[in-house]
């Protein structure tokens, strides 16, 4: 292999692939990306065996070939070249060196032989479809605060997508939970999702998924089998296994009747919610909400530390209610509502609470009371 | 106690007290800032038995007093009050709270009683001596990076402040070092320092004095006695103790005869080395400089994980020389020099190496070569 490529391209591959590429592994390989040219493209691979992702970028292939090398040592190298600069990869087999070249840098790193790359075997997506990138970026982002870190319950440690009755027809849907909270978020059904089989999509998998949904012009391209996922654009392949399990019956779970509506400033809401919370320095901070007539007030009791108390106008008009959330659940889903008002619904201190944006039913957010 | 401060004040006191204020300590007392409001003043002080930090800020006093509360929780509350709030501060002795309201919001907090604070003993400084911020800063800034983490060597974790013979008549110089490297940086000395005592000023208060530097404009009141220095401006004073150990004498290390003289481009060296030294995962880092005339050819060779050469034009005219160093010593140095220009002196391999910023010699460094 001997090729030639611009800085500012393979950097951008390269931080993409040592995003899969975990720090410490026990296989070797593992570490080290896949670099494939032919034509004039360079692809690169990385993977963990759970995630594959796959770039590539136009390169000047003088001579073809593959090989494997250190994901991060040659993603830190490229960081640090200068702007503007050009690299050339040459590859020695003798020597087993892949050399990179930029400017009056010389570097040679030690390579594995691309035949012991595991390159995920490419499955047969039952279901393709195409979705703007502005549309699944929302359903992930929204969804994801609520995912699970219990390994116990591997089955909600991910994002639930699959095709569900909405409040408008049938919907591509998000869900997450970790049985504390939950968020549901819809979109519109893509064309040709409608046989899309359910699928739990991994944390870490969401995690790169963001990346290649941040920029708001792409159209993605989703494959969908009952093992795998797939998401494409602008070159970039993004495969994932999906979690081998079955995720709990959430609907039971998200409360019908909860008559007693609450309308507050969401981003006045949050602040509060954090200033009350200072003073507790526990990890599970009870903040206790006392509604009354267009009144709302906050607060935290910690007998050792101190007590704190905030009130905050909110449109409320049904009987007095005093609940309990934890702090850190009512900041996070106050920070997904991206229109001013959150909508509050309860039904009493014990039962969960539902929470809206507005009147938008596109995306609800669930959270258990606790004791205060 | 019954005062209402300023905010923005309030939070810029409340910040500096918690750098001195340790998050885990086991004398809870010392969690605690100690606040006195009296005539038109809230002094706020805090302390970990070696640094105090005292700042006054403009108060309204309707009730002078003093109480302790606690210090990050206090600084966490402020910090979260909205731009602008105007704070209420009242203790209440009876329950042992003290009151903390702004706007919609009100805390109470624990407090202790303000005779168990630990006030640091007002020492006699027998040296008093003004010098501006921006040259104190230098002189802490360029030498801190040298100071030792090694607590048997506890005479070297700080700088040696004192008065010392530069090159252009007697100096206020600060020297510090690890045993690999030093740092030696002078200025000329303020009027009424003659007399000062030599004191190694710990790292803790090296960090905590930066801010107290960073205002360009301030004078800085500075008192020195054999076991205490005081910094003193804009209505903040910050006492430290100095440490009990003699620092060795530094001079003995500092090369004199050094006569292979390099000169290079300071962040064009830097670059290359921390880009030559990306292929060594190892902690100690080492880069061989290969010197012949005007052309430095940068090297590190890491067995397991490969190799990088970068050659760098320099002004060079000596015998061709083959000297190590520690990737991240010379990085750090070569972060200290301002001015475009970075000179060398060397001697040969196994000797220590002599760097100045340009022909200036007010700050030199002296970094140890290791084998390569």
């Amino acid at each position: 292999m001997k090729i030639s490529v611009e800085r500012a391209a393979l950097l951008k591959a390269m931080s993409r692939a040592q995003g899969v590429v975990e720090r410490r592994t026990t296989i070797p390989i593992l570490s080290n990306v896949l670099l494939e040219a032919s034509g004039d493209t360079l692809s690169i691979r990385a993977t963990d065996l759970d995630v594959e992702v796959l770039e590539q970028i136009p390169a000047l292939v003088e001579q073809a070939g593959a090989t494997t090398a250190p994901a991060h040592m040659l993603h830190d190298i490229v960081r640090k070249l200068p702007d503007g600069a050009q690299a050339s990869l040459i590859d020695d087999p003798a020597s087993g060196r892949l050399e990179v070249r930029a400017g009056r840098s010389d570097f040679k790193l030690a390579t594995l032989p691309r035949e012991d790359f595991p390159v995920m075997a490419s499955a047969d997506y039952a279901c393709d479809f195409e979705a703007p990138a502005k549309v699944l970026r929302r359903l992930f982002d929204k969804a994801k605060f609520a995912i699970s870190t219990e390994e116990t319950r591997y089955y909600l440690n991910g994002v639930y997508m699959h095709v569900a009755d909405g409040a408008e027809g049938k919907a591509l849907r998000c869900v997450a939970t970790d049985g504390h909270r939950l968020a549901r978020v819809d979109a519109p059904l893509p064309p040709g999702a409608e046989s899309m089989p359910g699928v739990i999509v991994p944390r870490k998998t969401v995690g790169e998924l963001n990346r290649l949904l941040s920029d708001d012009e792409a159209v993605i391209q989703v494959g969908v089998s009952e093992t795998k996922v797939r998401f494409r654009a602008n070159g970039v392949s993004l495969i994932s296994k999906v979690i081998d399990g079955s995720f709990p019956d959430y609907t039971r779970v998200i409360p019908q009747g909860n008559p007693k509506r609450m309308e507050v400033d969401a981003a006045e809401f949050a602040s509060a919610v954090d200033r009350v919370a200072t003073v507790s320095s526990e990890r599970s901070r009870a903040v206790k909400l006392a509604l009354s007539e267009d009144r709302l007030v906050l607060s935290v009791n910690a007998p050792d530390s101190g007590a704190a108390t905030e009130e905050v106008a909110v449109a409320y008009s049904e009987d007095p209610l005093e609940i309990g959330f934890n702090a850190r659940y009512l900041l996070e889903i106050a920070g997904q509502v991206d229109r001013e008002n959150a909508v509050f619904l309860f039904n009493n201190s014990g039962d969960p609470t539902l929470v809206r944006e507005g009147d938008d039913e596109s995306a609800v957010y669930v959270v258990m009371p606790m004791r205060v």
